[in-house]
This record gives C-alpha cells, structure tokens and sequence, in this order.
C-alpha cells in the first residue's frame, strides 16, 4: 500500500444501522456489503457479532462471502465479546477485530466507572486476545475527541505495543472543529513513540455538520484510515458520508495529495441501495448523491455551462454514477434476462425464491411499461426479505371518493387463516391501517409513514416505509406496489411480521464508537 | 456591533429558490421572511429583483414588511439590475444592494468575455451607482474560490474604495478544503490596505460537503459575515447551512470566540417551514433539524445517556426548538383562538382568505382529532397559495382494490366550466392524473411526486408535491389532505395552475454567485 492511500472503512451496517429506524435483516446488509465491495471500499465494518445472535449471522454470512474487502466485527475490550467476534469472522478471506474503549474522562468516570490505569490495562488484555485470534487488530479510543491528550498518547502506545496495527481516533459526539482536530491528530502522531507502526484512522460523527471535514483535516496531518458510511447514515446526525470524503479527495487531489481505491462510478447505486433498504430519503441537496447535486445538467440551461462546462463543474455527474440508470427490462424478458440482470445488480436468487421473484417482475411488467434497475430493487427487497410471513395481505379493496369516509376492507391470512374485517378511516391509508389492526391489534404506534416514487414518470412505483414502535423497540417495514394503497399495506403487514419475528434490536448498550 | 459578532445574511430566498424545483410564490417567500425575521437572521436576501416582475414583488413585499432584518436584493454589475434592486428597496426600513462580477480567469474569458482591468471598471462603477441609491452596499467577487489572488485584491481594495462595507468571497462551485480556504481569506484581508473599511463575507457551496466547515474556517481567518441557508437549501448540492453554522458557533465559542444573534429555539420552526413550502424533504440524519438527529431522545435508552446527559449530548435539542411541537387546536376551538394561533406562528389572515382558511380548518378537524402546529402550516399553504383555480377539483372518486385495474373518475371546473373524466392507471394516483390530463392535456412530464405525513399517527395528513416539467420550466404543486389520494389530485392541479399562471420562473442567466 502506497504511503499517500486512504483506506476507506465503511461502517454502514455497523454504525448506520444504530440509527433509530435504520436495522436491517441478514441479506440487506449482505446486499449491501456486495455494493460496497463492488465500490473497492478496504474495510466493511458487518456488525457488532455480540449485540445479537441476527448480528453474528450477519457478520458470519458476510465474512463468509465477500472476497475482496477486509470484514471487520466491533467488539468491546471485553473477552466474551473478542471471542465472538473472532467466531463471526473465521470464514474471512480476510478478518478484522475492531475493539474499542472510552477514553474521556466523563465517559471513564460515569460509564466505565475505571480510574486510568485500569482502562489502559483493560484495552492491552483485549488487543493481545484479538491479536491470539487475528493477525489484523484495530483499537478504539471511543470519545477520543474529549479526551485529555496525554492519556490518549499513552493508551495509544500501550495498544500498539500490544499489537493493534490500526489506532482509531474517533469524535464520538461531533464536537471537533476541523484545525482544533488536525492538530490534535498530528500531536498524537509525533508523541506517540511507536505511531510508525499504526496506521491512524478518524471515525467523525456529523453533529454539528463537520465530520466531512473533520476527517480530511486529520487525513492532512496524516491519518490513513477514515470511517465512513453510505449517505452519511448514523446515529444522531450520522457519520462522515463515504461519497464526500472520496470525492473531496479525489477532485481536490492537488491540495491533499492522496487517493483512495475507490471505484467512484458504483457510488450512485449503493446510495440508493442504502436509502432504499433503510426507507432513509437522500435530500435532494446532498452533495454528491441528492437529486439536484449536479442539476445544471437536468433541463436547467445555464448561460455559463453551455459556453463553457467547466465554468461550474468540478467532477462530472458520470463520474460518481449518474446517468447510468438505464431502461433495465421490459414485459417481454424472460427468466435469463431476469437473472443475469439481477446478478449485474450484486443480487443472486435461485429456486424458490428466483421464481417467486419472477412472478413478481411479471405482474409489475403488466402495469409499468418500463422497469429500471431501482424497481428491481424494489422488487427484491420485497421478495427476499426472508421474514415468515405470519401475516400475508390476501385482498384489499378500498375506496376515495370525496365527500364520504373511506372503508377499507381486508383480507389477512394469520398463521394459515384466513380473516377479513372492515374500517372506516380519515385516508384510504389510515382506514386500511385501521382495518389491518382490527385483526392484529399489534398495540404499537406508527412513528413514520414515508412515500417514494421509485422512478421518474406517473406509472412508478411507490415504495412506501412504515415505521412502528412498541415498548421503546423499532421496526422498518417496506412494501412496493404501483399502487400506493396497497404498498402502504405491504409495507405495514412487513413491519408487523418483523415485529413478530424479534428482528427488531434494542440497540447495544455502549457502541458508542 | 461587536467585533466578535458574526452576521448572519439568509439567502434561502435567492440562493435556496435556485434550486431546480424550490421556486415559492411571493406569499410563501413573505412566510419564510418572517420565520427568518423571528430567528433574529441580520440580512435577509430576499431575491434578484430584475429576474423577473415576480423576483421584483416578491422583494418589494419582504421590504415593506419586514422591520428587524436588512433585506438585501441581488444584482449584477450593471445599471439597470442596480436601479431595479433599490425600487424594490425603497420602503425597506433598512436595504442592502448586493452586486457582484465573476473574477476567476476561466469566468472572465468564458462568461463576461472581458480583460480584467474592464472587469474591475465594472465592479467600481456598478458599487458607486449602487451607494448612490443605497447606504448599505455588498459586493461579490463570483467564482473567488478559483480566482487569483493579487486580482482579488486589487478589486476589492477598488471595492471598498467606491463605497462597499461588505466584501464577500463565495465560493461558487464548492470547491474549496478549509485550511486552504481559511488561508486566502486570511491573506486578502492581510494584503487589501483598506481592509479595515468593510467587513468580510463567504458564501460556500457545498458541492464536497465541506460548505460550513469553509465557512467556519473562514471566520477564523476574520470573516464576520456567512452567507447561508435553512436547511443547505441552494444551487446543485446547495449552501451551507444556516443551523449548523450558528449551532457550531453557539457549541464551539470556547474555541471559535465569536457568535450570533439568532434566537436558535425557532430554528427547527424554520426548517419545517422551508422543507413544507418547498416540498424539499429533510434527510433523517440531516445535522440539527433531522429527525434523528437527537435521537437518544426518542424511546431509545442509551446506557451513557441514562448515566449522564453529557456523555452523548454536546447540545440540547431543546435549544433548536425541538419538543415545542405542541397539540394546537382541537374540533371546538373558535375562529378567535384559530386565528391568534396562526399568528402565533407568524400567519396574518383577515376577510376571505381566513373564511376560506377557517372552513378548511373546520373539515379537517372533523377527519384528524389533534390538529398540531404543522397541520396549520399545511392548510394556510394550500389556502394562501394565490394562484388563481383557472382548474378546480370537484369530484374524485377511485377505487383501489387488488386484481382490479383502477379506474378514477374527476370532476374538474375549468374556467368555470365543469368536466368529468375516466382513466385508467397502474395506481390510483396514476390513475387521477391521466384522468384529469384527459382534461388538461398540458403535456407536462412528472419530474417528483412526494409525499410526507405531516403529523405522526395513522390518521395524520398527507403532503405531497408534485413537480412538473415542461420545456425546461419547472413548477411545485402541494395539496394536504387526509386522503393521500385526494391530496395528490390537489397537488397536481395546483401545479397545473401555476404552471398556467406563468409563476414558474426561468433561472437568471448569471446569479452564479
């Protein structure tokens, strides 16, 4: 590895998935994983593989799979947690163990409850286990951006002495500012007696809207390894987005003068891969990926660029994956075309549920003349989702019709039997929720009811996002239909069964990284 | 003033209405006025008066009304733009006349077509007209972000010299990296000799994701004034964003040493606002005004945040305004009590329009029981909307029921004469808008179709925007209702009106700034 490479270590299904709302089952994240292998991404952080036995499988599934990215699981400076860990990743082609503790005294003193030295130990016994385990160790100073400088140049020496060959610097609650940040990294590098024997990454929470440029300022006073995720997603106000970081690195490369391994033209689809399985909407004003971030180019004719595009270009839309989205298949493709399209597309199926998603596509093909690469993906969310369908929405039939009270009525099949009730409502949506509770009477409250038309044109398809929460614990149902009355339905039934099935995760109790 | 105050110039009206799709009537731009004139924002950019009469009126409207703020009108380097600013200023209680020039090589040569000595001829002259109209003048060097740095100075200084008191440094097409940012601004102010005659100014695009750390990197190098927007709103990826400039300012004063007057408790209003009138939605992990982004709060226990509200929290969401959304009005409440809420919320009706408003309001309560601060929001966006109903919606009726193709049947007036269609569709919604193209065929093509809950709860409100294309114009149409379908009727047709109305607007051939 050149000494000006970045590694780009994408913590999406780690991080972004600790966003309320934002848990995904086993072959979301793989799906994702394949998106983020396919970008050339160094590092996949899969998981935490203690936090839930759904966890292990994921990063088990994952390290088992992806060939050309180092699989990494979190883990807390604890034995049980490094072990398992170590377990979830013995498939890997090439594993990591990323363990971490907190550093700042406020987190020392009211979480840990450890005086220093106990912490210090603590974080050396767990590097030397995961080293006995894997040969690739990341450490942690988890709240390392309000930590006091000495310490952290002295857990970090310990750590490294005891085999981490990544020294991970994250700003856990988005409070750096970007020059206070560089010189902090720099000073750590030059105090730290062994630093030549790490690698320096930063892990930058977006609080206060810097952890973009928190990230390249510790890249400019040397850090190597920056955690990021997929249009920025993650707790709170998220982590540093991917897209960002590699793009600033990219365009401005005569200023920063390093690069990355990325292949920038897949970043498109793995955004709307991500913000599809989380039903999390990119603004159409984010940079890179939002709708609008190279809108000079959509209709808008602008004096400047016709004369002369590069008066108001700095990267071209082609370059991060725009305009790529073409006519994927029509109503005449048959099951090769079908399958080797969903295969260009990272997604395998075979048996069962290949045909199941065959049927699918052939009814969707019925109603929408042309069917683009992000219905397919709709399609196979649905279809693959591998939730048990306890409950299965059999027929709906409901009515808008202005100056009277929709009735909704339903037809649910609930563990094998077939139930029907109707309801009144103040929407077609709402009397249909309404219908569906009556037979479920699942007591939980709808925390979000999202709507996208998953492509251009009055014939898309709404994928509509449902969110419910009971007893502090949330789900993300998702259903696609080109009508939008029935995919609301889909997409709550979804929620439901998922709410049944446990898939559901109370968040870990300190990946707090 | 003090020397440590920065000031907060607000263009989401020039800048954020650049954005395709984000153009708002002169009524919904009075709104915005307001919500800025509350959050205590010192400039307000309330348009390019000579873009079109509409720009004109709508700037015109904001200065007559507005008291606390200096509202501020763009203008090119040029005459008539200049005395077109200042008409529209004249009943401001306090007016600014903002002209810029571009003075990057590649803009000179491609776009003015100009040597630069004439170009810093230009600048000199336009800044002399415009202190003859008006006290208070900024000037902009377009593109400085990639101009040379000896002629920036010597048009400043030529600036400064003719009478500006602003000098502002935008950098037009994102991008700039922070400390390289920092160090011009630095050396401009170091090298202009009459530097001390004015303040200076940046306005950063976020094209990179780095428009707020540029912006605050530049206040550290002496920049006292920021220009933004809510939400990031603006050009391509947009500006940088108002709330996280002000709530970095407001965290890190013991680092950046300088703040602001705004009234940060009505920022999350502000944000609801804009994102409501333009049909722009706010991402989930959006820094301040996300719905996640203070996430511990809702339901999820985190163990740090249980222990100790500072392990996790650097602000309080209280202190953006989050939690203040309260029940507002219910089925009994009285026009008085629904007329001082909306002025509450900074919402003047009288006569017909709060008739009109009143009755919706009365139909709505009898749908939804908890009417909130957001539902009122949403019905004076549909009521106030100005446009004239050349189309009305009568009659819908549709039926959604699985197997079925759905049919809609509409009732129109148009121009005052009432017509009935049936059409088919792959949805509902698909099939209401083919019905009532039957009608209109306007030939316009679907560019956006959203929709937000406004409310949480299964019988909350549906928003939807609808955004139509045609010939490279572009309009917004909004409808709420609690009926999604309905809703996306009243969306279409608004968007149909004032696509007919002329109010979708053509982007000025050179606000580049």
């Amino acid at each position: 590895m050149s000494q000006n490479q970045v590694i780009i270590f994408d913590t999406t299904l780690r991080d972004g998935e600790q966003s309320p709302g934002a848990s995904m089952t086993k072959d979301e994240k793989l799906r994702i994983a394949r998106a983020l292998e396919k970008l050339r991404v160094d590092v996949i952080e899969a998981g935490f593989a203690i936090a839930s036995p759904g966890d292990f499988e994921a990063v088990k599934l994952i390290a088992d799979t992806i060939q050309d990215s180092i699989i990494c699981s979190l883990s807390r400076a604890v034995d049980a947690d490094i072990d398992r860990a170590a377990e979830a990743l013995a498939g890997a082609n090439a594993g990591r163990i990323h363990t971490f503790i907190a550093t700042s005294a406020i987190h020392m003193q009211h979480k840990l409850r450890l005086p220093p030295d106990q912490v210090v130990e603590q974080a050396v016994r767990a590097v030397k286990r995961a080293r006995n385990l894997c040969a690739d160790v990341e450490f942690s100073c988890e709240d390392a951006g309000r930590s006091e400088i000495d310490f952290l140049c002295r857990i970090i020496e310990a750590a490294i002495d005891a085999g981490a060959r990544t020294i991970n610097i994250p700003d856990t609650v988005g409070y750096a500012i970007p020059h206070q940040f560089a010189d902090t990294i720099g000073q750590i590098i030059q105090r730290v007696p062994n630093a030549d024997k790490a690698i320096f990454s930063v892990h930058c929470h977006n609080d206060l809207g810097l952890a973009v440029a928190n990230s390249l300022a510790a890249v400019t006073a040397g850090a190597r390894q920056v955690e990021c995720t997929i249009n920025g997603l993650g707790e709170r106000a998220g982590n540093a987005a991917l897209e960002e970081i590699v793009m600033a690195i990219k365009t401005r490369k005569d200023l920063l003068d390093v690069h990355t391994r990325i292949e920038t033209e897949n970043i498109l689809a793995a955004s709307r891969l991500v913000s599809g399985i989380t039903g999390f909407p990119v603004q159409p004003n984010k940079a890179i990926v939002g709708a609008n971030a190279f809108a000079h180019e959509s209709g808008i004719h602008q004096d400047g660029v016709i004369k002369h595009r590069e008066t108001y270009e700095i990267m071209s839309a082609q370059s991060v994956g725009w305009h790529t989205n073409k006519l994927s298949l029509g109503k005449l493709s048959g099951r090769n075309a079908f399958r080797s399209r969903l295969e260009e597309l990272g997604i395998e199926l075979s048996g069962e549920a290949l045909n199941a998603a065959f049927a699918r596509f052939k009814q969707l093909a019925d109603r929408k003349h042309e069917i683009f690469d992000e219905d397919l993906q709709a399609l196979v969310t649905d279809t693959l989702t591998e939730v048990e369908e306890h409950i299965r929405l059999i027929h709906l039939e409901v009515t808008s019709c202005m100056g009277q009270v929709p009735v909704a009525s339903v037809q649910l099949n609930v563990d094998g039997k077939e139930q029907t009730a109707r309801a009144e409502g103040s929407g077609p949506v709402d009397a249909t929720f309404k219908a569906i509770e009556q037979l479920i009477g699942s007591a939980a409250s709808l925390q979000l009811y999202s709507v996208n038309a998953i492509t251009q044109g009055t014939d898309s398809q709404g994928e509509v996002t449902v969110r419910l929460e009971k007893a502090g614990r949330i789900v993300n149902g998702n259903g696609a239909d080109t009508d939008i009355v029935v995919a609301s339905a889909k997409a709550y039934i979804n929620a439901l069964n998922l709410m049944r099935e446990g898939a559901y995760r109370a968040h870990p109790q300190t990946a707090g990284v």
